[in-house]
């Protein structure tokens, strides 16, 4: 059977700012200029999330992308959308949510959540003009 | 002379909440939903700027776009960009940010600095799927 | 208080063909082309709602963007959405689905539903390369 | 019959600079910089094209979008696509080809061609971040 | 010499239903819900071509990609544009027109009418946020 | 650590004709149609740089983007943009600029220029509907 890679995007909507909690307030400056502002900034992330497999002969499907879409909001976007990253989210605790970082924690989320099909590409978009992407390596 | 319209666009990233101080918690809740969400959430926002007027005959503009692009990068995107809109902004002290409480209260700020331009529209985009317009009545 | 336009965008995926049922098969080819292929086509439709009002004191809203999205959801996107435009939908029984038919039919349900607020615009894609715009008149 | 207007969206790729032949070469430095550069530079132009009408009971057509294509292809798009705006264009001979004196030359010529339909708006995108709009005033 | 990819995007607009003639009515519905719609939807398919070569130096190119162009457009837009992809198609005849298998079966047309040029990919929006992807694997 | 891609989009707009000066006018008439038109023409090029690399426990970031967008503005887009790339690019002489050439020649200069970052692709898009693609074999 052909194999063939799905993908599927979805939107959240967040507040963020870049910090290090093991550097001084200066070094955080210096690091993340802007991004480290106090008070938090946002963005309209997008999300596209890659699904590899054989196509099912019965449905013509790699997978669902109905069920696709349900796994990757229960257990990604209902946790991240109209929240702050560095706040609110259990599997964000701790981590200062750089795309990379954000991305990283996504995938670790997800890769086990949606077997036995095989995830195989998070892209992550920040704005228009920059996105990370994630293959598990 | 022929009366031509021109617009830029400009892009800013910031974090909001929808809050009414003059509201109790519970009110805010059930009126705002997830965008009440209190460690805020943020967008990109976009933010298209209308100026309409005569075509200058030694220039071919309406106005030097770059001009335009300045004036309102200094009056609205350097106050909002990487900023939270309920904290950090003085033209939008004490407003609910609100697509549209933001587009007025930009409007306000902008339609007299880029005189003797006429500002003919505003248009916000909180989301690809959303956005809200002021004209100044 | 001021008056802003607010614009919820929404897509449905339908079929359609075109074709007058008063007129012979070889005036449909002639007229429609393409369009006119018996066992129909599709698009993936985008429908821009615009709505205006004064700003609400109380909740910075011209009109809750969830409400309207519901409303037109209810009234129109769902009765569209995976449909056949031809064949499927109460509001659109016995009219050729041009664009500009399926536009006026839509600001006929829509209008009177989304009272008291004022629908002012309704704009609908059909491709990325073209649209129809409909203010009631 | 209600009154809808259709809009086309067309491309063409060409070259430019602006310079306006009655100004010294360092005038025309100062007031165009970089767009000024003498061997070119060029864009990607989007032009949408704006027609408005009564809906033909027979057509459910305002103007059959393939004949409005074939006519703007015809006046506007054959004669820039691939071409130098500065050069090669009779209807923009001596002028300065900012967005401004396209859009109105455009219009000059499209308008009349399109009779009887009404030509109610030309949008001339030069980049994503900024357009112009004429309405024939 | 430098091995180059080159992709060019084409657009097709048709009409499908989810299917497979080989379960019953229900279980089709169960499986495949709204896209089992029985008077079938639609979508404006884009299709992303990817061919890879070393450049050419005589023509700085790897293929001509009007060349690739027509390529496409005879085996498979236009058998497909304005179309209804469970009746209307030759080379998916018999096929449950998913996204996974319309690319496949596209893939399996236009690979050997590209060569000597090397298909090395095919991406199918059937929407905006999603699409698939087939190497040929 | 993981290794994360991080891709930096970023634009220009340029003049440019495909001729190769080894062939008559004829051959080059012939071989490259419109786009070989004598007065040149133009694009709004799109440059997606990506750069990939084990994520820094300090920045959780691959590479700081603002880093890269400056290498990439001072090596490729300040001597590409609003520049003929047939005439004014020192990186590009003798090369007739078809994207493929171009790409490659962007690679050679921005490969080096950004080590020890590991640059994995460059994208560059002519238009919105067609892209070459670069990995340095």
């Amino acid at each position: 059977m052909p194999r063939v890679t799905v993908t599927r995007r979805l939107n959240f909507n967040a507040a963020h700012r870049l910090h290090n909690p093991a550097l001084s307030e200066q070094e955080n400056r210096e690091l993340f200029g802007l991004c480290n502002s106090p008070n938090w900034h946002g963005h309209n992330y997008r999300l596209d999330v890659s699904v590899a497999g054989e196509v099912d002969e019965r449905t013509g499907y790699v997978i669902d992308l109905k069920v696709l879409r349900d796994l990757v909001e229960t257990h990604l976007i209902d946790k991240m959308d109209h929240k702050n990253l560095n706040v609110d989210v259990d599997f964000l605790r701790a981590i200062n949510p750089t795309a990379e970082n954000i991305v990283v924690a996504c995938w670790r989320v997800l890769e086990p959540a949606v077997k036995p099909a095989a995830l195989t590409k998070l892209r992550l978009w920040e704005t228009d003009n920059n996105y990370v992407e994630y293959e598990g390596e």
